[in-house]
């Protein structure tokens, strides 16, 4: 089967390296010159609005895929009245949207911290008088990474998050003084069947994910599958998807979902009996899900900026090493290791020499 | 790093799965068309004794390997004295010769079934009546997966063995009753460190490799790892070596060694903390070496002609697919599966679905 995928980044080229071995070929399409993916199949180096390209692309592949969130909504229409694209469109369109999302969970009685779109400045101070402080004002679209947010604290705070991000649509969301950030990363196959991946405890700073780390019996498992399962009947989506929460006094509330295997799933390809990136071929390809078990206590770290060296990497027992071929820049993920141990106390050990390894690298 | 592989075969497809991960690009120069390894690099597409070809390969690589030991000893030397090409060549030639292979058994006082060579049809008789039946008659050189044998039960069986197999030096082996096969594979690093996979046993059918089961602790390990660093040490070699052995009166006798990746490790992808692929990556590339430790009990099976659907195996837990490409043809191994469960009841239920599957596609 030849799969097509839209966008050719480390997430591409995971699913590459995960769907050779079930007889995969892949076409990717990605305006990037330095796409990370494309040594993994055939690279249409085009612009997503290309339609000469995307109509070789279709014609290419049996079926098509992303693994960028932010491919343009005409750009899908295009592919979907072509080819089947999973998952539906639909599911891009919302969650490139932070009002329509939170909308979403809304009507599908998913608890949310409470928000108000924010269109002008006079809105702005509304919404603020509202919610109150702190609240956190966001770009509706093309944020990520923690890009396109400012964080209000005092009402001085207004002007100069208005003077970066106004201009665009924006939605204020009050702060949630969470204890804990997690993610459940779901698939869902052609027939129907789900798949839950135990619960991430995800650490970001400056706004990026640092570490994840699977839990074995999280309280909330049971809550969050029930809120990914809403999503993912309601889309009827077919793959993965990743719903990351927020944890305040103990309850989930939805934070943002991604259309797309997710970086707090990446502890999957050791730490799961079928990875994140296998189980979104399954789906795509109509085949029987495989098991979202974990096999062993695991955490991934991120390598933001550069990563360490691959020699001292490689003398931690137990470190999975995941390069993704990039050049390394300031803030740019640029691969992760993740460490695997029979026990916690093994864990511990490796994953302190490990973030030492990582704290000395980061860029 | 860039690395360079002799051969592009099932071996070399699961070498560059392993080494993308690590940052690793790849070359692959084979002759065949239909080289299964291709996607993953540039492929020279040349014979082993084009010297255009294989000076472009060296020019193109920091270092290079093999994935198939019967890479000629003049592309091996051509190779070497350019680039850093491990294991060295000695490691190829000694393989490639049943008899010099059993010398240097002898040599290092590893076990070894009695044997003698073979030139001629009076050697042949000479041979019969020392070593007795039931023999094997073997070819000293390219024999493979039961390929270039024949077992003589009586004296009647001589003249139709020599007649399919005379004119080219062999080697008569004395008949091993053994009660089972089993293989070490072991990898050697830049620095002389050694890592010992568990022993794994291997069953045969029509000569080619049916299961591989390893074994969390087999009472032989020892003497086996033994042997196997003897042969390591006395070749410098650096790389992963297979080393297979009958198990005879509860004792091991060496059969024969490959200088390179083992279909008998192929478990080791899901099954070992650091799969065999990614060991021999590390040892060449002068890494320190990853854990060979067990991490669940698992069973490799092959797909031997053809494979069965996809979404049959899919659709038993714990089975991880290895499909390698290939088209389907009569005695081929076109593919793997690695079943792995927590536990040996749950594992072998798993394994009599699967075997159930294989025995219904193969070819």
């Amino acid at each position: 089967m030849k799969i097509g995928i839209l966008g050719a980044g480390q997430l591409g080229r995971m699913l590459g390296l995960a769907g050779y071995p079930l007889d995969f070929d892949f076409v990717f399409l990605d305006p990037a010159t330095e796409a990370c993916a494309a040594p993994l199949g055939d690279h249409i180096h085009a612009d997503y609005q290309d339609e000469a390209a995307l109509a070789e692309f279709c014609k290419r592949v049996d079926v098509a895929t992303y693994e960028f969130e932010n491919v343009p909504a005409k750009t899908a229409e295009f592919v979907a009245q072509r080819i089947p694209l999973l998952p539906a469109p639909v599911a891009l369109t919302v969650g490139q949207d932070r009002l329509s999302e939170k909308t979403l969970f809304d009507q599908l009685k998913i608890a949310v911290p409470r928000y108000m779109p924010v269109a002008t400045r006079e809105a702005l101070d509304f919404a603020v008088r509202n919610l109150g402080l702190p609240a956190v004002l966001k770009t509706r679209r093309l944020g990520y990474d923690g890009k396109g947010q400012a964080v209000l604290r005092a009402p001085e705070d207004l002007d100069a998050a208005w003077a970066r991000l106004g201009g665009q649509p924006l939605i204020l969301e009050a702060f949630v003084p969470f204890e804990r950030e997690v993610s459940c990363i779901a698939v869902r196959g052609a027939g129907g069947e789900i798949r839950y991946y135990p619960l991430v405890e995800n650490v970001h700073r400056d706004g990026i994910l640092r570490t994840a780390t699977p839990r074995r019996a999280d309280p909330l498992q049971a809550q969050a599958e029930d809120y990914v399962r809403r999503v993912l009947e309601h889309l009827q989506y077919v793959g993965v998807l990743a719903f990351e929460f927020f944890v305040a006094g103990g309850q989930l509330l939805a934070n943002e979902i991604a259309p797309r295997v997710h970086n707090s799933g990446h502890w999957s390809i050791e730490g799961a009996v079928c990875s994140q990136f296998e189980n979104h071929l399954r789906a795509i390809a109509g085949l029987p899900l495989g098991s979202t078990a974990l096999r062993e206590p695991c955490v991934m770290v991120n390598f933001i900026g550069d990563a360490p060296p691959l020699a001292a990497l490689a003398a931690i027992d137990g470190v999975h090493i995941h390069h993704y071929g990039k050049t390394p820049k300031p803030q740019r993920k640029v691969g992760h290791a993740t460490v695997t141990a029979p026990d916690e106390a093994q864990l511990a050990q490796r994953l302190a020499q490990l973030q030492l390894l990582v704290a000395q690298s980061e860029n």
